[in-house]
């Protein structure tokens, strides 16, 4: 498994070492279809590992992605279940589903010509994959005009961004001088939640796992805080860190660090629940928070959402990160795992919390990796 | 232990039988003072039965309350905890907290004169209780003006109606046609939210314990369908009723009755968190909904409230209340335990289901209770 991590904001445009060694036209299409549903972590058995025709546009409409990078999310995870969620599950031998990145090879269609960078989740785990009537791809800018690298897509100006400013400002309504606490904090989302709460000048406290993690939030992201949650006691620790309580949570995690941070909430509260990674694993009914009680006795409200509710918004999203990033207020950490069979593999490593920042699989070579992009 | 059932609305009329064997003017001060702790469910031995002098009026400000009717509430058991909830604990030693309905014997002050009836928390559970500056205290209309009977105001013409209207109306934002569903619904509170639903509209489902209370919300006060928790699957019931899910939650209960309600809840849904009482005897920790994810992927909200907090807004309440039961549009029940002294196995009755309708003791007698009483 071969793995490379790039940050964003400066660091971003002296790394290119992620291209190196991946063809820009590969001469078959590889896919990872759904063969049969994981019972735990997932493993690689749950995947067929198929070699197909390229595929060829033939309707009016139709438009031939080549895939450079595919997203992997915890909500992944959650797609290879029977039961639906938020979105059906992804059917036995369907190819996998996952948020990308990619180049127009051909098109049959008006809106979308050979060389665009396209990104949408129609495509998935896949080298190729033939979209009728471009249904569910969008354009991004080219690098070379705007600056911005092809992977700023898939580390955050996608549905990860949009999860952060949503979750965070439409959801919580945040206050300058409130204090905020993140946890799975320098993941893809909580990194990105922590930085757009320090621009709305709250006091931010990020929960994470590794001592590394720690020092990038606190050091690198500018959060007041960080707590390790495998070295430190996360009840006391939010004590000495949020000596005035806690008035926004934005919940990645949910389990005994949500419990724990339901312990210091204020009254009124805004509970943003974003996701609860720490039981997409389990395979048997996990038990909502013991300090539900502090909901009530706090007079605080959790709010549920899915980002999909915001696509109509997502231009207003994408807007200002694009900005903060060109005035350094934003940084962004991209995980990039090469190739495209390593994806199975690679998606665990979100649920061990190996991974630094976005997590994604890099599946061809991306013509925008050459020294001359610039941010 | 003696008890009566008397019903608001058309039946309350004809009914007088608690005010027999009280005594309007007893001679000692008996009260009920927190003795230990309760762990689990509370016995008598946790309160010690004090015979004391009838306190009098010295001071500017001084008032002196005779109590008639004590409310005994879900919220009781949670004072008698050592933790702070809203309201810090009841101290050991202190006269049990609880609200109240009383007349002024002694006045020394300017807002209360002899024989106003008084309702508030300040009181408790005594038969006499001397409140400096009337602090707490607020004027009842009188019961031959108003034609409202004073067990009105434990029934439901205070905190109770408070709780419920502004639980639902200002936590929920209910919309006609929506469909609500409430548990401990022939409860005090929540036989009241049934029918504040019904006025705006909406289609109410109500959970209960037994089966007469089932068929007394369904059938006096219009609910469109009841489930009996100890016969029937919650889960399966509410699927039939329910088959357009349920948009609003009136939340009493927690427990495996708020997870069956969860399994129900539309995209959108609003929650009013008002109690928990599954878990108010628990003496370890009680997990939270184990469907907890559901609020995250319906994108519901879920709101706690305290009914404190309403306090500048009580007026509200009050006027819609008492005009809809001049209309006929609200009923309610009032489960009258007769004497002071029962009030301790009495509390307990709430949390078997025993009680039918709001429960109170009725300490003295109420000359309100002769038959010249009209509504």
């Amino acid at each position: 498994k071969e793995s490379t991590k790039r940050e964003g904001g400066e660091r971003a445009m002296s790394s290119s070492a992620s291209c190196e060694g991946l063809s820009q036209h590969p001469e078959r299409n590889w896919a990872w279809r759904l063969r049969s549903r994981p019972k735990g972590m997932l493993s690689q058995e749950n995947f067929q590992w198929c070699d197909e025709d390229i595929p060829q546009c033939h309707q009016e409409g139709d438009v031939l992605v080549r895939t450079l990078y595919v997203s992997l999310d915890p909500s992944s995870r959650v797609w290879t279940n029977a039961e639906a969620s938020y979105l059906p599950p992804v059917e036995l031998g369907d190819v996998m589903r996952g948020e990308s990145v990619g180049v127009v090879e051909q098109s049959l269609n008006s809106r979308f010509k050979e060389g665009d960078l396209v990104a949408g989740a129609s495509a998935g785990w896949c080298t190729y994959k033939l979209i009728p009537k471009g249904a569910g791809l969008h354009r991004l800018p080219s690098p070379a005009e705007s600056g911005i690298p092809s992977e700023a897509y898939v580390g955050f100006l996608n549905f990860i961004g949009a999860t952060a400013y949503f979750g965070l400002l439409d959801i919580t309504d945040p206050k300058e001088g409130e204090t905020l606490v993140v946890d799975a904090a320098a993941g893809a989302v909580g990194s990105l939640v922590g930085q757009i709460g320090k621009i709305k000048g709250m006091r931010v406290i990020g929960i994470c796992g590794s001592e590394d993690k720690c020092r990038w939030i606190t050091e690198e992201l500018g959060f007041d805080g960080a707590i390790n949650y495998r070295t430190e006691n996360v009840r006391k620790s939010l004590g000495v860190l949020c000596p005035d309580g806690v008035d926004v949570v934005f919940e990645n995690v949910g389990g005994t660090i949500f419990d724990d941070i339901l312990a210091h909430i204020n009254i009124g509260a805004r509970i943003s629940l974003c996701g609860l990674i720490s039981s997409y694993n389990s395979t048997k009914p996990v038990p909502g928070p013991y300090r539900f009680g502090q909901i009530l006795v706090k007079r605080a409200t959790v709010k549920g959402f899915i980002v999909l509710d915001y696509v109509p918004r997502f231009a207003e999203a994408m807007r200002d990160l694009s900005q903060w990033l060109k005035e350094g207020k934003i940084k962004y950490r991209v995980d990039v795992v090469r190739g495209l069979e390593n994806a199975p593999s690679a998606l665990n490593r979100l649920f061990s919390g190996e991974n630094q920042g976005k997590l994604c699989v890099q599946v061809t070579q991306d013509s925008s990796c050459s020294p001359t992009a610039k941010l």
